[in-house]
């Protein structure tokens, strides 16, 4: 659906900024509370309790979504983006702010229907929409979500895997613009499960959003490397018919996609990993896969690269998602 | 200094994704504190204590700057914004989350004297920016901050006033596009102060963004009004300045030109005005001055409006800053 409407009555400039957020506040319904402790006043104020995860991300219209995709999908993606970057913490969500950059062409219809399915994401995974800011513009359609979690033990860092240890990931990988970018489901729950395992089980974790190209290596200490089999890579159904389309390998695309929104984390060396994969089934039904150990590099070009089994030497192509690409 | 460069060398595309990261974690500085308490991994682990405040503004190119304005101002100004919302509540300041919306053609020099001004802002005022978000717009270019706070004791609201209850202000109002809009130092030191005098003696806080036409109805309660003595007004010296040029009373852009970041607050109708006036001067060398009392309105038509003493009718001309305004 087109965010614009041709209709002048259609736009949102038909509310005025006052009629926006009373109409903004009733379609977030129930997941955006009273002030104080909500929209209403000049900050929101957060009920007492330890909140020690803060992050942010945005989603901008022509890059993260378009007219294809259903408003309240758009709206859902802008909070999961969020929400997978607390579950690769091992942390579970609070209170999010809500930031809207909206041209006066915007259709009140789509913005409805963008905030009801963002509140309806709010409200399975527990988030509280405590306020925000509306700021218009003469084109751009793009929002920013910051969020506030928690964590039950100590949160799972990104460094922390050593030479030895195992890298595993969710789930299956590539193919995400047919529509995984938006119907993932954030991994909040297996998050917290490794969070709960204690620091001599887990040693790093992370999700995969540019790719594990790009991502993996941020696991990787230095003098590291990683040995993938290619025939044993999870690619997703999605990931097999973009291969079909695009004639490279599913690797290609598995590694390089992107918008998996899976987690990626490292067991430590002493753990048996049938006996971890055994406990992970007991937990999950979702997929599990062992990448791989780490291993030393074979040499200093090598160096945090991800190398083929079979060649001993790093992938070719592209290394994720880059964003801000040189010209 | 225009925010886009012609030379393709001193774009920020030149950059990459990673370097521009780099880049900007070095502008922030000590601001900018390492990974786990900072960027550098998928959220940022707060520091434990008590969080109860959270905020969030945005600033547009165009729109709350230009060109005319030094980088390092714009960057203070997004972080004062919302400073001035934790003052208005009684609030001090802890982390902060940056999210950029950057095009392609964006200045790397402006954006490196943008991000030191706002680093030298929060260093000022006890910020850390603990993380945030990097889009790449087509053209346009804007940033949102959310901010979190604390109160010592409980949050200053904005509904809390009664009749007979005194309203003040801080400082002087008007012709804030003269310099003020980016100029104005956040009230944190006052509004924490009135945030310890507790509730019988502080019944309602708010900061001037959209000017008193707007803001200061919010304060009042409904079937109540407020007199205004024009000639006791605080009209700032860019207010008589832009009053000249534009030929309106000073009292119009007092009421009306907005961006005057100042406190707004409610005395209890038992508190001795010059008593309370005096422990202030005390305490601050910033002005302060007594607006009055609020009164019944006089009739349903004024309810909630700010009434002239001379007219007893409602001052004329518009209601402050309008955003997203009817077409």
């Amino acid at each position: 659906m087109l965010p614009f409407a041709a209709d002048p009555a259609a736009r949102l400039t038909a509310f005025g900024e006052e009629g926006l957020l009373t109409a903004i506040r009733r379609w977030l319904g129930p997941v955006a509370p009273a002030s104080p402790f909500g929209m209403g006043d000049d900050t929101a104020v957060l009920r007492p309790a330890e909140r020690n995860l803060f992050t942010s991300d945005s989603l901008v219209y022509g890059r993260h979504f378009d007219a294809t995709l259903a408003p309240e999908a758009a709206g859902a993606k802008l909070l999961k983006r969020n929400l997978s970057d607390l579950a690769a913490m091992g942390g579970l969500a609070r209170e999010a702010v809500l930031a809207a950059f909206l041209p006066p062409q915007t259709s009140v219809v789509w913005l409805e229907r963008f905030t009801r399915g963002l509140a309806a994401c709010a409200d399975a995974w527990d988030v509280t929409i405590v306020g925000g800011d509306l700021t218009q513009t003469d084109d751009f359609l793009g929002f920013n979500l910051s969020l506030l979690g928690h964590c039950e033990g100590r949160p799972l860092l990104r460094h922390g895997a050593r030479p030895s240890d195992r890298l595993w990931v969710t789930g299956s990988l590539g193919g995400s613009l047919l529509g995984k970018h938006h119907q993932f489901l954030p991994r909040l729950s297996e998050g917290a499960w490794l969070g709960r395992q204690g620091p001599s089980i887990i040693r790093a974790l992370i999700d995969v959003t540019d790719g594990l190209a790009k991502d993996l290596p941020t696991l990787l200490p230095p003098g590291s490397a990683i040995l993938l089999d290619p025939s044993k890579l999870p690619h997703s159904e999605a990931c097999r018919r973009t291969a079909e389309v695009s004639g490279r390998p599913p690797t290609f695309h598995t590694l390089n996609d992107g918008e998996d929104y899976e987690l990626l984390f490292a067991t430590a060396a002493e753990v048996a990993p049938e006996k971890f994969a055994q406990s992970w089934r007991e937990a999950f039904a979702t997929p599990l896969t062992l990448l791989g150990p780490i291993i030393a590099a074979p040499h200093p070009s090598l160096d945090r690269r991800l190398l083929d089994l079979r060649t001993g030497q790093s992938f070719p192509g592209t290394q994720g998602y880059e964003h801000f690409g040189k010209t």
